[in-house]
């Protein structure tokens, strides 16, 4: 068997996340049904990350094992054209026997972006969260910093987390506007069910005065997932970059 | 009566095109819906154009009259809390009693998108038009300069077209790339059925070698549909502005 790296990237919209369900149609579903009509193998490929419903992936990374003898180029451009639109394959390699796209993967950084308009944009519809409360990026950047370090982030999980283990370390967490998008980025050794939609309603509930600026050190220690802000909808997020090599401290 | 002109944008992804029709939702459809739903008038809207099926506006003017006493203000939130996320009324103002957005429409300006890469992005699924080859934007900037002018455009108008007459006035074509995005933005005083979208076709086939780089005036010339290249598909075509004033000839 060769064992491959495949990156994809997505439009989430259409989708009910990545992990493939008996009752909608998920991205590994449609990913494994272009594999089989391109080799003619079934195959269960090992996503990186789950992602939820409506969640985008600029770069996502699943291992597989083919017995096929077709090249990394040629899985990229014939899965390309099994794939519908809103889903590319973006890179493909041969790797070692072992890889796994979970298991080895050390970090990744994700990006929640903002549409910070009291007036619609149509072309934001599904891939932009719109929020009408004028927003301090400079305010909001700065309380970000709070997150950075090794800390147990069970209040920024979901009830529905089912991991024992909440202790995660964030690199860095960055606050930027560009003209109406306020844009959010936050890299780390490993993210909760919902921890980056709650880290970033958070701090919209900072911007919005209904929690104190400095609150988040407090609300960490709390490990009370009522202290913290709401969740904020999917269609804003994105996985942004997944890390083998190195933890991504630049 | 009081007279509004209304500016809207769309995502046209979702839409049968601008005209209300019988047997598929239209944008103007959706529009006099959410007028009802605020106002309680049953109004039939004048849009500045026929936009098809899957085209986009960034700005599309549209005159109507009522009776209500609601502020333009009111009328644009208002409008907005009723229409879906991918229609966006982006102004409103009362105007004088004969303004039409048809009939007093001076001008307009067009922008067709085309993504120039081998590789799908999955944003731009519904956005743009994936053309694999690569462009010479510098040779079609040059040959776009031969639509400039007041010409009979019969053999770029579908063959569905209807006027009987077909000179118009282009004031400015230009192409240009923004990394993997060649736009091609063209301004002119109307335009037929298809007409961008089989000039930017032609340009296409320019690039290709299929049609050579100086052919523009002959085409033209021969007023046959057949001379000029193919239609290229809506999602890449958008309403980018539409003039009211003085001719755009900056």
């Amino acid at each position: 068997m060769r064992n491959f790296k495949v990156t994809l990237a997505y439009d989430g919209s259409g989708y009910h996340g990545w992990q493939r369900q008996s009752n909608a149609l998920a991205v590994q579903e449609v990913v494994e049904n272009a594999i089989f009509k391109l080799t003619g193998e079934k195959v269960v490929v090992q996503g990186c990350s789950r992602t939820d419903a409506g969640v985008h992936a600029r770069m996502y990374v699943l291992s597989m094992e083919l017995e096929s003898t077709i090249t990394p180029r040629g899985i990229q451009l014939g899965l390309n054209s099994w794939l519908p639109d809103d889903i590319s394959v973006i890179g493909c390699e041969e790797c070692e026997a072992g890889f796994h796209a979970r298991y080895h993967c050390k970090g990744k950084e994700y990006e929640y972006i903002v549409h910070n308009s009291r007036i619609k944009d149509p072309f934001l519809k599904n891939t932009a969260f719109r929020n009408t409360y004028p927003i301090d990026e400079v305010l909001l950047d700065k309380a970000a910093k709070d997150y950075v370090g090794e800390h147990d982030f069970k209040a920024f999980c979901s009830t529905a987390c089912d991991k024992e283990i909440t202790v995660r370390t964030i690199y860095r967490f960055d606050v930027r506007r560009e003209g109406e998008l306020v844009i959010f980025t936050v890299a780390g050794n490993g993210f909760l069910y919902n921890m980056v939609r709650i880290m970033v309603g958070t701090l919209l509930f900072i911007n919005e005065g209904k929690i104190a600026a400095d609150a988040i050190p407090r609300i960490i220690e709390s490990k009370d997932r009522t202290k913290a802000g709401k969740t904020v909808p999917p269609q804003g997020l994105y996985l942004n970059k997944v890390y083998y090599d190195k933890e991504p401290e630049d």
